[in-house]
């Protein structure tokens, strides 16, 4: 069953306005058993006028957002009842919901408001007790007429509007129309240390093998997620594969991020952690402690960027700055072994390095970056890096490493 | 000129992934003179062809995202050239710079790899420095056909990528495309401390009366951005009346940053700057540290989640504490002197509050932050804000009001 969302509204060709709506109804569909097979964003105004022709011809389902508001510009619902050959009449029970709604916040309706009552005769009314505008439900299953549409979607554009009625009524129709057997499950790992060419030449052939199975890649910067698609018993037998092929490099089985994982595991393990952070600026800290809870385990961090505060704070001794610089394997141990003493945590993790624009030399070139572990109990671990990249993704990938080094070292001690 | 934006993924549809391509092309195209006709999301794989084929008989101009990756699902530049009829020849070239940039971090280039380097024999090659697959410029208006597609741009899917190579490659050609007379010019405000509503209650009215200026709002949390397009002249009228009214809540009329404008402050003043937090827990550091030449300013960053760090690293009483609470003014004013004390710093900012879910209580619900600016000369000053909301964006939030009561007091004493 094809299903189609159309997105009305300028601000969203305008840049003015993410289109978070697509994420929503996407996550929110595929468990019901649905896929969006093509999602339009157009102005508002007569534009969606050609787009609903074309869906009709298309897809059995069509969802609209947006376009039902009292401006001259919302055109969506008479534009539908036009082209369904429908007229619009004037509902009570509507209109008094809206002067409720209006009398609660002292406000006074306006003509144009009234247009909000007016529903397409034949279409189900979808109740919106967050907004002024209805939602409207048209099924068109006994329609004589040769193009697909079969359930047509009203929706408002107001995320605090669409989200709860779509969760509400519009959920519980769709069940109606798909009851399902199995459903599909859709299931993603997060791989970090191999690139998306790399991920895709350990197991693609093999998994494409596998019949009434979906693949997909994704690359973002310093992971790589992989999706698979089918049935049960089809996941689990590619599931199988995955886990003996990538294992130390699935960070998550469940879009749980690094950040995530990692402070799950400290907290079964009962660790504590503590960060030195030169190039990183804050931003390893700041990763940990965007996970709830991350206040049990993270102790603290220094953000130690100016040489003084090295020693200071983490008692690098003045000497091996000097004989080694700052940017090295031996302070990036120092750094690292002094959050641990200072602080009294289990862990501690330390980032020096360079982040550019400036400040490279050919020993040592912008990107450059040392990373180290220190335990309470163990020798210390320390890495270096290259990610010659502007400063911001600079950032994320040397914490991106950082954690994983810990991620790692907790998986193997566990 | 009709302009028509492709996006494929099935990570999009799925709602894996917002698509902040479309918001950043629109906001890219806009002052060039394009405005976007209609968006279309795809999922991976052949679905483009269908997509591309109406695009090309309905737009002069058709951007396309994603899809030129190194995996199974990437055909977007191979069904384009077979729309085209044009073949794929292998590229030397391209290929030298995919090995590299293979080179460069130690990878190894495997045949997937290679796919990249096969370009349809007709089009131009925009290189990127920021990955693997090139980008692509179709120049079809000496084409024998009836279609209406003159420029066709095939560009990769990651933001990283995706963003320089338009800012840097495709904004030259479409200025070739479109030669504007009197470009519209556009400034951009940003605007902190005050809401939407706000801004259009205070300047609304006074320039939409003005002849031939476009006006423009947009909300970010923390931040307004008002957007006036017109000529020159026009906006320099529109200009003398918003800065006479909005003076000390505009941080900047040249999309700068806030910290961008902060460091630039410090570095201007001669003055040095550091940093204690607990609920930003390193965010503030590391906005600090994202500007260039960070360095010259930025002394460093505790990040004190734990009370004893603050106790130790800052020299916060305990008996302060116990009486106030780690979430007060009080104790807020101790770690930014604590900070001060410590580094030596000319200015201490500190952040203390309750980011959530957890940990609120009735006189201090979640998103209470106390922020506190401490001087080497001068009283400290302490604010205490309140922001009920996600705890990423609880740190967005208090980090932004953290930087602006260091901006207004240097400006103050400027």
């Amino acid at each position: 069953m094809e299903l189609e969302v159309i997105n009305t509204g300028s601000e969203l060709l305008l840049g003015n306005v993410v289109n978070t709506h697509l994420s929503f109804l996407g996550r929110a569909l595929f468990p019901l058993g649905f896929r969006i097979s093509r999602q339009i964003a157009v102005p508002d105004g007569e534009a969606i006028r050609g787009v609903l022709l074309e869906a009709f011809e298309r897809s059995e389902i069509v969802l609209v957002t947006g376009g039902l508001g009292p401006t001259t510009d919302d055109v969506t619902r008479e534009i539908t009842a036009d082209l369904l050959g429908m007229k619009l009449l004037f509902n009570a029970e509507v209109m008094t919901a809206i002067e409720a709604r209006f009398a609660r916040r002292g406000l006074v309706v306006s003509d144009r408001i009234q247009r909000q009552a007016m529903i397409p005769n034949g279409a189900l009314i979808l109740v919106n007790p967050n907004g002024t505008a209805p939602g409207l439900y048209f099924n068109l299953q006994n329609r004589e007429s040769d193009s697909a549409i079969r359930h047509l979607f009203l929706l408002p554009g107001p995320p605090r509007e669409l989200i709860p009625m779509f969760n509400e009524i519009v959920v519980p129709i769709l069940k109606d129309i798909l009851p399902q057997s199995e459903p599909a499950q859709c299931r993603i790992y997060r791989i970090v240390g191999l690139g998306e060419s790399q991920v895709e030449a350990l197991v693609g052939e093999s998994l494409l093998a596998i019949k009434g199975l979906e693949l997909g890649y994704c690359a973002r910067p310093g992971e790589v997620e992989l999706r698979i698609i089918g049935s049960a018993s089809v996941l689990d037998q590619a599931e199988d594969f995955i886990l003996s092929v990538l294992k130390s490099n699935i960070v998550s089985r469940d879009q749980n991020t690094l950040e995530q994982v990692v402070i799950n595991q400290l907290v079964n393990q009962n660790k504590t952690i503590a960060v030195a952070e030169s190039c990183t600026g804050g931003f390893l800290s700041n990763r940990f402690t965007n996970v709830p809870g991350a206040s049990l385990v993270f102790l603290e961090g220094f953000v130690t960027y100016a040489n003084e505060s090295k020693i200071r704070e983490l008692q690098v001794d003045v000497g091996m700055i000097e004989r080694h610089g700052a940017v090295s394997a031996e302070v990036a141990v120092a750094m690292a072994e002094g959050a641990l003493r200072v602080s009294g945590s289990d862990y501690a993790l330390s980032t020096t390095g360079i982040a550019g624009p400036g400040g490279g030399s050919l020993e040592k070139p912008v990107g450059t970056v040392f990373i180290a572990l220190a335990l309470k109990q163990g020798e210390p671990v320390v890495e270096r890096h290259l990610f010659p990249t502007d400063r911001e993704n600079f950032k994320w990938l040397a914490s991106q490493a950082a954690l994983d080094l810990l991620r790692r070292t907790l998986s193997e001690l566990k």
